[in-house]
């Protein structure tokens, strides 16, 4: 099957937030591609992947970066697909900087940011499932699914000891 | 054309933000309804809403509001479509508690945040423009379309007296 | 004795922060419940619990979650109890975003805050005690002998080395 | 009917946002007293007020302060009433000031707090009527009432022109 | 020699960062005193120590508390010494909570507020001898002498490798 | 009677908060001077005013400074004297940026920092006034008979309408 | 003589703050040239003019945009040029959030970031203005020569009536 | 070759941080030398050092310091030099303080602000490398090739296992 959901990240090191999103990709069997791109330090490539995303065949780009997070919105800036942009958490402001400066695009180039670290980028594979599966009924019932297993748990586990 | 977007709002106060995603649905073409729909005061009538949506044809759900805003959570724990989530501007905090309450999801349930305020609101239109647009190329050309446009816009306007 | 106050959370791992609202009651004699009801991942659950609390008995609901912390809100939308709500501490923002979820809410739907995490939820219990001690002399007596208490605790502490 | 609950502020500016508690207490008819008692000008006094609450017969306390905001701390040092701290909004940073002055009690000594300014004033008497409400039949009916009232109104206002 | 400056602290667990105040007056030669003193545990012991603190001989207090820290404020508000409030570093906010409970005070009451933490009591202990110091040339030599040998350290130490 | 306050800011546009100070200072008899003395554009005149001081007899530097506040650690750098810092409020981020340049301070150089604004340079002015009748019984007791005065306004205007 | 500072802001409404940018290179008689360059609505035209900025003279750009600031930063990937960020200030976030989306730059790409606002785009000129004043010793005497006169006004208006 | 850029810090605290500073000076070829000057342990050796490093031959001077970080912005006030400043992370507000009491200079003299911490000190190096670069035709190229050899490193590690 095609590829349909590109995530990228602006730095290796953002691999370790970046890879529940691919996790959550795969227990839903979504096709997808992974791969580091900075905003910063290869512009052109950003600009070209982006721009190339839609005739390449994908649904929804994930963008995970922290700091002055650039890369989800300049992405975004040149692709008319979905973008999802995950801050990664950092050293200094716990990823606030990362969130608003992902969070707060001007009118006109929408960016879809989910909540900083681990459980956005879990959340990021989730939300591009659910966009595709809108449109794909087999993948929005296992989204379905997937809700189901999660509250069966919650239920399991909600008496404590 | 049936209806594919739902745009809800936790308070009527809420329409003078949240007509701007209208704006931008009527703008593009987008088949959209809207409704006044409280996480605090309807819960019920909320939750309908949410567990009905996806079989009543929406592919996207646009939820705005403020403060401790629970409406885009609580709407996202009901349906299985994407929602997008607009952080209303308060007149104590600004808006950051609307967008940390929108945007901070566990894993699991993801809301697809935009920004604070009046941009974040058309960029909700449009965000939901480009996501069924990633499965419908005629919407899609009128997303790049009007990007066209606003690109040469911003050109026009370049020149500084 | 029946249970007079419900002790949810949002996640098993609130519960080392909401176990010290439990501590609390347990000292005071307050008899009281305790489970995982998730806003997000068992709504109906949720709602379930807080429309049937009043008529079971509840005097009382402690709440705790954290980031977007939804559950206080949405369990005291659906009962005319008195809701307590326990931000919990986050990785990221520290709690501040739960504490701003939790509240921020509009008019008409109350949550009775506490401090951000461990001393919150201590509180929480004590809170709880104060509102049912405030119609049951002995409970209050309980409360008041328990500050007298720590008064002294405080005075047989205060000479430093 | 006795006085049922207190409403204090820290000085007389603060009753354009705590006259809406009192409003609500007024609506569904809870006996109240108001009064400026202020923690910096008038400690004694507020001592004195706090110490003897109980004992006149008061069930709650409301109170409202801004800035360095010790009013609803330092009465509920004083008090095993509980005590409802409304965050006055400031003029510099909004009633973020109070908010965590009010909020951050350490264990020992709970405030419930509510949101910044007018809803949480609001939300203040709502609360004090569901604390005795609770062990009220009368008044809790009288919550649930407005709440219907409430629910009917957003449901009539839901369509927007 | 008699006490002249009043070192107090909100809970034992304060005197880890309280030590580095008493470590400076101690370093000049200010004589003191230490002490555990609650405004939310030991209300009356506070009132009484504040109200005979100038009658005691007392020329300065130094009050340290941490998150909604009221100790300082309320000293002030009971005495007409000067009081200087250390924001201590709490585990949730870090302590910018103690220090916006401890500077933002209304006018009538101030509070010399001095930095989070470790510093600002040091800094503390400084001051104080700072404020005896205008009245006092000894102890104001003794100021400048300690400046005179920080900067040698300084210069000495000025050289990186 | 010789000049004992020093009241000094970083720009023209400061006087609007900084004659609170002086109002304070002048209801209280307290001698003082005042001055425009900028860190950023007068460095060497705001040196040479700090080192000057203590001899020309000021017992007390109020300096009032906003944005990125350097007056008041600066001053405070170049003399023994006690210095006290006023944040002016800033229009971008309300005074928060002036309070932490003030109020942050590295251990060994203190400033007693007060609330942002109007409300702090009133308490400037008394906190002045605190440090110089800790010296001086008849000032104290103006003081005092200050508070009093406070303390009837409040209890004659604590009635409400 | 050449053009050697580029003022260039991401929208048309940046210009009342940008334009301070530009009286102060005016004043100074620096060459500079003005342009609305959006990074999201244009960013190829971006790229262009950021990577051809050095060979055709420029030696300094100063970016000014608001909100998830990118223009700065993205400028700053495609030139070897100094680039100066100016933070302008939002109606919802005050401009907090720009100024985290330029200065927070990772390690390869420096953005020379000044104060949010107005100050900022004034200071960004002068800074400018240093910046080739360190190569070039005539403008480097009329940076000096500004501030002397600025010295001079503060001396003139430090008295104050 | 003489020394171009000064590199100063608060405290040899800052080191840490500062070396990376002098790295990237190294890495690129920039004579330097490194140096503790603290604002307020030595306020008349910061000044003699700022007033002489022009006629020192010095291009750039980068000033690191914490807390209320008063070195950049008054080396600043005392050279026409551009200086550069770098935010040190602070125990307590993790570098915010230090951040806004560097950045938020007024009107007249400007800091060049980078990151807080580590990869701020880093892109210092680099910054003052692009201001002497910009004149340096050798330099930029150094700069230059350093950023292709980055974007090449980012490429070869763009495959993610």
């Amino acid at each position: 099957m095609s590829v349909l959901v590109g995530v990228i990240m602006g730095s290796k090191s953002d691999w370790e937030t970046m890879k529940h999103a691919c996790d959550m990709l795969e227990e839903l069997g979504v096709p997808y591609e992974k791969k580091v791109v900075s905003a910063h330090r290869t512009p052109d490539l950003m600009f070209d992947y982006a721009a190339s995303a839609a005739e390449r065949g994908l649904k929804v780009i994930i963008a995970g970066a922290g700091g002055a997070a650039h890369l989800p919105g300049m992405v975004a800036a040149k692709t008319e697909l979905p973008v999802i942009g995950v801050p990664v958490k950092t050293s200094t402001l716990n990823g606030l900087d990362s969130l608003l400066s992902i969070v707060q695009m001007p009118g006109g180039i929408p960016v879809a940011t989910v909540a900083i670290g681990h459980a956005g980028a879990t959340n990021a594979g989730l939300l591009a499932a659910q966009i595709i599966g809108a449109f794909d009924p087999e993948l929005q019932q296992k989204v379905r699914d997937r809700r189901e297993r999660t509250r069966q748990a919650v239920i399991e586990s909600s008496v404590l000891e």
